[in-house]
């Protein structure tokens, strides 16, 4: 065995990095054990110097990143500090000094991903970003590599917790929206600006990275369609129950029937109760997988926090550094099948549509038509009463996005129809 | 990219190797494209040359696996032979003509694990076998590689199909054990003879390798306590219910409270419906893991069959060629803790006691005494009396499997005890 160390730089030292610094020091010798060589903390870039960090040798903490990086003993940077700035020219400067990253950063991969990863080919270097998807549960790997000899067809995941926690709770209690997301925040489930969770962002960069992984595509975060899930009511829950369903937000990866192109969004949708991901509770986060040979598969675990996030960088790291010391690298991107990424009016799939109406003869055969006309086949049609209003759930086949958009275009036009109460996708049938 | 072929040598082609053949027939581009050179189906070694083999080049077959292994040309052996000879002389011919090997043999691997791992050390090749353990679920790879960085504390896992699917049909339908095996036949889930399922043994031997990766210890086959599940009743199952309960048969692999031994076991236990694993239906695997810092993840998917099995071999023919192109290997095994494997009365456990009594005043107190006398505390007690005849069913605290079977061999000297119905261990809590 080797007894140099190899020399890390821990760039940002927040809820994860310092979770990274406590495991690289308790568990240095099976870390040891399983690289095959001992693998130092050789410094730690931080924004606030003063702050104090338990575990961490104060000799080891600098402001100045770039000056770590490129004081000529490092092997590996771990990045996780987040967002585009500074960790992309951090990134960069590493690959210019051979450097081999290892990266928490969704954000930056999802709109970077292609110059990063080209950034790492040409240097010879690797790049891991394991923690950027689902924080423990390990998908990039087994996406990557043990489904290196199969070709997927779909992925479907729940991969934002706080989301989750909130539409679980509401399911669970029959709360509302803001209600919820009010337990969430005391909790510490949600941040106090919530919307990068609610909104979906986190969850289309996660889609973004796992579809071009998925599909050996380039799939930018500007692909990726998205809707949030501040809308999804209290009713919504209500009509899913009736349905035999629960309402999750999404990201949902899918190649086209003819194999040519690829779709990716991020929208909240109906599920069957029998479907595994309808049983992931609370923030817990799980990626249901479909593969030509393999069949369904699902991964399921916590998609957030410190040590769970840890645990990722640390699988990432002891791979980075076996690659360094067999002076090989692992697989880079993969995006050889160059296929497009389809717009949301090519998606096909089913409806959830909840009409005010008027309540007098001849609405349902007014909606009817309307549906028919954009060859939207309807599969059932639930129709409630009250005082002259009345309520239609109007639950459809498999239609493309687009003829459903424009179904409800011209159903908003009907003087029949008051209001179009809530349209939402059925998934996972 | 290199144009000249790397070139494998298929052993084996019943129901995994054809798909094998297939998927690298159909599917050559993309293999091409992700391993970073053509791959090429080099021979295949049958025992009956004669069988029509669809989309096999005849000429490529031969009954001589060893001459196809010694030609001289062949960079990876594919070993889909299954059962300990003659896979394992192959296996070793393989690594003595620097050929790294690619298996999905459990048993072979439980029984022979450590000397094929040296085997392929000394001779500096790759030893994968992704396909040995619950077939395309990913799991060798994450729990060796994901979470090289984490302590694994505990796997626990429904790791063979036919039992699963025997069992689910008894706790949906309420048929007995025979009445659902009979189903299971029919529908080819179970094998003519399925003394390996039902017994244990296949999962026993999954259970092994799987405990070699998550401890980094060496697990034989026969380290494993093994119970079949033929005893599983109705009866069990109805009290099962009561309790909020299912009954599985689980590989259960614990580092110890101390962390200096290990154990691992299979048997039936009851488990808590809110466990992840209670919802895995028919012939689904499954496995649950806790890591120190990644927290609870699960892994779950199809565990057999011709497709999915291939799936997961050509995952790792895809990452042992991509070794072999950088001259590299990927980790090998990983037994630096050299960790004791304790014996089944060192697991501490909960219980689960029917026991047919006497129905008469002190038969609970004379019952309690036994249980107090060997240090099991009791947590609840259900008793059921009808015509002179009572049953009582008794679920105790967290106790040493030791001190359990001491109680049951004394409650069975007692004259108020008629008999131990079943026993039952209860985990998952």
């Amino acid at each position: 065995m080797r007894t140099r160390p190899l020399k890390v730089a821990l760039l940002g030292c927040g809820v994860v990095g310092s979770e990274v610094a406590r495991i690289m020091t308790t568990h240095a010798d099976d870390l040891t054990a399983r690289i095959g060589a001992p693998v130092e903390l050789a410094g730690v870039a931080v924004r606030r110097p003063s702050k104090v960090r338990e575990g961490i040798d104060p000799a080891l903490i600098t402001t100045d990143a770039t000056a770590l990086l490129k004081r000529g003993d490092i092997d590996v940077a771990i990045e996780v500090i987040g967002g585009i700035e500074p960790a992309r020219t951090l990134i960069t400067t590493a690959f210019e000094h051979g450097i081999s990253v290892v990266s928490a950063n969704k954000a930056l991969l999802a709109q970077d991903g292609a110059a990063l990863h080209a950034a790492a080919g040409q240097a010879g270097l690797d790049l891991y970003y394991e923690a950027a998807v689902a924080g423990a549960i390990p998908l990039i790997r087994p996406l990557r590599e043990s489904l290196a000899g199969d070709k997927i067809n779909r992925v479907m995941g729940i991969v934002n917790g706080t989301t989750n926690f909130i539409l679980d709770k509401m399911d669970a209690t029959g709360a509302g929206y803001q209600e919820a997301l009010d337990e969430a925040t005391a909790l510490g489930y949600a941040e106090a600006d919530p919307t990068a969770d609610v909104e979906g962002y986190d969850a289309a960069a996660k889609a973004a990275i796992l579809a071009g992984i998925a599909f050996h595509t380039r799939v930018h975060l500007d692909d990726v369609y998205r809707e949030g899930m501040t809308e999804v009511s209290a009713a919504d829950f209500a009509s899913a129950k009736r349905m035999g369903c629960t309402i999750k937000l999404l990201a949902i990866l899918e190649r086209a029937a003819d194999g040519e192109s690829v779709t990716a969004r991020v929208h909240p949708a109906m599920i069957p109760l029998s479907h595994p991901l309808a049983s992931v509770r609370e923030a817990y986060n799980a990626v249901f997988v479909e593969a030509e040979a393999a069949g369904r598969l699902m991964f399921y675990g916590p998609g957030a926090g410190g040590a769970p996030t840890a645990s990722a960088v640390l699988g990432d790291l002891v791979a980075v550094c076996r690659n360094k010391l067999a002076e090989a690298t692992g697989p880079g991107e993969s995006a050889y099948t160059q296929l497009p990424v389809s717009p949301m009016g090519d998606v096909v799939t089913r409806y959830h549509i909840s009409l005010d109406v008027a309540d007098k003869p001849g609405v349902l055969a007014q909606v009817a038509t309307c549906f028919a006309e954009h060859g939207v086949s309807i599969d059932t049609v639930r129709q409630q009463g009250k005082d002259g209003e009345a309520s239609l759930v109007v639950v459809t086949h498999r239609a493309p996005d687009a003829s459903l958009s424009g179904t409800v275009e011209a159903l908003r036009k009907l003087d029949t129809v008051r209001g179009v109460a809530s349209i939402m996708r059925v998934e996972g049938e």
